[in-house]
């Protein structure tokens, strides 16, 4: 029985594939700590965990589609908090960003067309890609210049009738970059200019350091009928297990088309969406404690890669990852190698292979992606094995 | 700004679409009872609402992209008491039967393939096949004959290179057909003779009447690599909104292959699929009560349509759906006048428009879907008024 081309073709996710040498290092009484996923060790707010305790409907039943309709309200304060105004038809309520991605696609995009988004990107929109017959046209970052937008004419370069949006991911996975109100409305610009979409994830919207801050896409003057923004709350409440995001735009027509591929899956979990909902009134504190949490791993993990010899990489600026320029050939075999062949009292660290993160064949072999996603004591301990890992691992190969 | 042609043509839910009159009518202070939907009345088991008030964990982690373990083995026990002989990778765990319905679809077909569909169907098929622009090719049933399968020769003439499966929905939604393990049995010598997978969408398993029992897709002996099978517990256990569901299959290249499409999604909501663990061990006696209440409910409504005159319908053996054949041009017409025009004391009925259940066009016109949802004393009220409202109809058109 052959299965179709896009079966055959999905990438193996460069997160979860080598998941297995993990399970057998646990085996072997290894521990290992988890940098390769953006699972955060931050508490989801109990606020959030009393909504599951407190549901007690009969029937645990069908919510609208677009979302229940206490949480869109919600959601609507939640933006304007962010200088984002919104009304209810807006916002559709997703299963998570990663059905927000995939609402997005495939709404602006046919099987055959082409989305261009700058590489390195986070690797599951291939995933999204592949099973809509989207081809993604990368447009390759460097970690050098810290994943800065390549100008215009880079961007030109690439657009065609097959063209129909440009993706972006603000602040980046998995390159720390966040980009400026300049930038985006240069991005905005060229996508004006030939009619393009423009797909912004923007889950990591408060994961921003430095007192920087944060440009939706929504924000910017008389792009609404461009503008598609994706969400999610699996990093904003560390509640990846809840699997509720949402899809916004001006557009009338985009939403209208959203709202009938969300019909056809009925609706995203209803009591998922309640706890959600509860934490739509969290005070500010909550972030700013973790943002602060946050900025202190990264540069702990920043410090300790700088302080590597032959490793480089830029100080992100934003979400919670650092693209790491190692010097070495191949970084999957060395993430591979971690787990099989070495550890430090019986630890070690699993990292992800940045390769998964580009289109490009061959670009990011020697490049890894860190999740600063744990406490700085264990952190500390996980980027010592790390770069002890590194010097025994360049010494034989 | 253009939309892309899948999001053009994707059709709104014939289920959903007519929601707004039901609400404008509830917003003039009419009772509806909602026979549009598959919303089943039934509590959902207080083990299940349990569970998410244990949840305790102190980050709402993602889980695996396959599904918890304890959930996947459980579920294993679940089908080896309908006789059905499952391993662990046999099993992904997805976000409803809705993602599993799409998982199945995208890894046998590319864009521009085709699925065989038995029509009238599940009306949602259509949406996830647009999405994924996949072409269904129905094959017309007919309530004449109780919806039975065509002979071979009907299945073969829509039968081309682009043909990659034959989806069934076993018993079926909206039709109630159950299929006898013969007639399964043809239809897998078709998929056999041809190479085509063949998927069973077997969501309303238990609910089969009369002593009838069901055959699933993966009790036909020598068929493991053609069988496909896509389940949910939304309405098994009265759970729409917990949205967990799964794909089975013994073919390995289907099952790595929709691996890495869910690790794309990275996992199924977390606390859900605990919610719907608490229920496999559920007593016999939870199903035959609600079987036997359902068995009633069909019943009363396909006494009370026999007895509407001009109106045809067939006994349906299983599910909770049946169709009737009005004696009107058109239903969708009629279901929209029943919101905005009638009402027995202030009460009235929304059904569901057949139409959108068919894929060829002109077909079901004056067909409707009623879903038998509701305790019997609801029903019974909801017959009358929809009989009543049919009289009067027929009287001004």
């Amino acid at each position: 029985m052959k299965l179709s081309e896009r079966a055959q073709n999905v990438q193996a996710s460069p997160i979860r594939k080598l998941m297995p040498y993990a399970q057998t290092a646990k085996k072997r009484g290894i521990k290992v700590y988890h940098l390769n996923i953006g699972q955060p060790d931050i508490p989801t707010p109990p606020e959030m965990i009393n909504e599951y305790h407190k549901f007690s409907d009969q029937v645990l039943a069908y919510g609208p589609s677009q979302g229940l309709e206490v949480y869109q309200e919600n959601l609507i304060l939640y933006y304007k908090k962010h200088g984002i105004n919104l009304e209810t038809k807006d916002i559709i309520v997703t299963t998570a960003g990663s059905e927000a991605i995939t609402f997005a696609m495939i709404v602006v995009a046919n099987a055959g067309d082409e989305i261009i988004v700058p590489e390195p990107f986070y690797t599951n929109y291939n995933g999204f890609a592949t099973m809509a017959s989207i081809k993604l046209r990368a447009i390759t970052t460097h970690a050098e210049d810290g994943f800065a937008l390549p100008d215009d004419s880079a961007f030109e370069a690439l657009i065609s009738d097959k063209t129909k949006a440009i993706m972006l991911c603000n602040p980046g996975n998995p390159t720390g970059a966040v980009y400026s109100k300049a930038e985006l409305t240069r991005i905005a610009n060229i996508c004006r200019k030939h009619e393009l979409f423009l797909i912004s994830d923007e889950v990591y919207r408060e994961f921003i350091y430095d007192g920087l801050s944060h440009s939706s896409v929504l924000s910017l003057p008389d792009f609404d009928d461009n503008a598609i923004m994706v969400d999610s709350v699996s990093k904003r409440y560390s509640a990846c297990g809840a699997r509720i995001g949402c899809i916004i735009s001006r557009n009338r027509a985009v939403m209208e088309a959203t709202l009938k591929f969300a019909q056809a899956r009925l609706c995203p979990p209803t009591v998922d969406q309640l706890a959600a909902n509860a934490c739509i009134f969290l005070p500010d504190s909550y972030f700013s404690g973790i943002v602060a949490e946050y900025q202190a791993r990264r540069d702990l993990v920043y410090n300790e890669l700088c302080a590597m010899e032959g490793v480089m990489c830029k100080k992100p600026a934003g979400a919670f990852y650092i693209i790491a320029k190692l010097p070495i050939a191949d970084a999957e075999d060395f993430v591979i190698w971690m787990l099989t062949e070495f550890a430090i009292d019986g630890e070690t660290v699993m990292s992800a292979p940045a390769q998964g993160f580009y289109a490009t064949d061959g670009l990011g072999k020697d490049e890894l992606r860190l999740a600063y996603i744990l406490n700085q004591q264990d952190l500390k301990k996980a980027m010592y094995i790390f770069g002890e890992g590194l010097k025994a691992y360049q010494k034989i190969h």
